[in-house]
């Protein structure tokens, strides 16, 4: 399995990725989840990948490998929604390939793609693009996506984020879903990739891995546990009718 | 879909489950999904339900009835597990009759329960009964079983549940779990029914009912996002190599 979360807020975007992989319980490794396209100063474009790795892979290689070709493709493409066409068409060539095989019966070749990024010009965006290749935009509204394991890592986003929350706070928002998935679920697990970008910079961030054991995550892990047992002592005692 | 938590703690045992039920997205309903058996003083086995609704509440209703019919049912079964067993039986009993209709093809009859409660001069137990019919008990090390839509609300319960949490706070946790819950998923909604039992006491507890808009839900609700948020800004900043 896997867990990414991208929010597109008013100062900009978040990316987190985990990058645990498995085939069944015995066959995990790593793989990085979170690829970053761009020519600084004028475009950033960061894709996400959940589902099949091995579509997911065979994408973001044809997207690379086509950087240097004619035609359009993610250096030289318009805007960010013509973007997650450029994706969504890749994942649909990659599948139909594959979905050819002779042994493709009752394999599971789908993927899902988060793409998120700004254009010299143009606001920042940010899409999720549906195993079909189709996808959705975030809103002021509902500025953030997960695909993967999203429903452990869900409430705290849920309660905790809005389009107005600093970029600061939103990634230990981010941090702490992420914990939350981590301990209740072995598919997701570290190291995680990180990328923040600040809105209109236009500059491509180097982002950073957190590792199992970094010690600000430990530290937000623990501190995050305490709190939130302390805020369950503080919650107002049960009214007499609901007396245990 | 459904959503249902029990607690199996050294003080006692905690059930809250919600009572909304669909079939699609336009059939929505309120059914009760926790059920209570008790010999006053003598015993108490509580059972809450998750899946097919046609299913379980035939298998409540047949083990209602037998209440009344010489052998085993569930006020003379002899401990707990042996309830699990009737309860199991009863579940493959009433699936194979209703997979025989003409009408079962790609519906899916399944469902969950959870069983717990406490018989004279044994310990409290609570079990998960999986659709097959068969069981897994609670012990020390993992006191808690959810059903349902069970992924939102489990982060919380990992986080600050224990043991040896007492009943009031493990109650608070679990409507904390519920709240994240029905904020994240539309399908489990209101109201919840509540029934918490003191460990030894063999005495029915009334229960009650917590409905939207509920005074104490909703302070708890509002304290809670509001006490999320705050420790957010309290987790310590972000080192210098992850600044955003």
């Amino acid at each position: 399995m896997t867990y990414c979360v991208a929010l597109n807020l008013a100062d900009g975007l978040v990316f987190v990725s985990d990058s645990r992989t498995n085939a069944g319980v015995d066959h995990i490794a790593t793989f990085r989840k979170l690829h970053v396209f761009a020519v600084p100063g004028e475009r950033l474009i960061v894709l996400q990948t959940a589902g099949n790795l091995a579509t997911s892979q065979a994408v973001i290689n044809l997207l690379r490998t086509r950087l240097s070709h004619d035609g359009v493709h993610l250096n030289n493409v318009v805007n960010l929604y013509n973007a997650t066409t450029l994706v969504g068409d890749t994942m649909r060539e990659v599948m139909a390939r594959d979905a050819n095989s002779p042994m493709a019966a009752g394999v599971d070749l789908s993927c899902s793609f988060l793409v998120g990024g700004q254009i010299a010009g143009q606001e920042p965006e940010l899409y999720n693009i549906y195993p079909l290749g189709n996808c959705i935009s975030a809103t002021d509204d509902t500025p953030y996506f997960q695909i993967g394991e999203s429903k452990y890592g869900k409430p705290i986003l849920d309660r905790a984020l809005n389009y107005h929350t600093d970029l600061d706070k939103a990634l230990r928002c981010a941090l702490v879903s992420f914990d939350s998935t981590i301990r209740s679920n072995l598919s997701v697990g570290f190291p995680l990739d990180v990328l923040v970008y600040k809105a209109g910079s236009l500059q491509v961030p180097a982002g950073f891995r957190v590792l199992e054991n970094d010690p600000y995550f430990e530290g937000v892990r623990e501190q995050w546990s305490v709190g939130l047992s302390q805020l369950l002592d503080q919650l107002p005692p049960l009214p007499p009718e609901y007396s245990v």
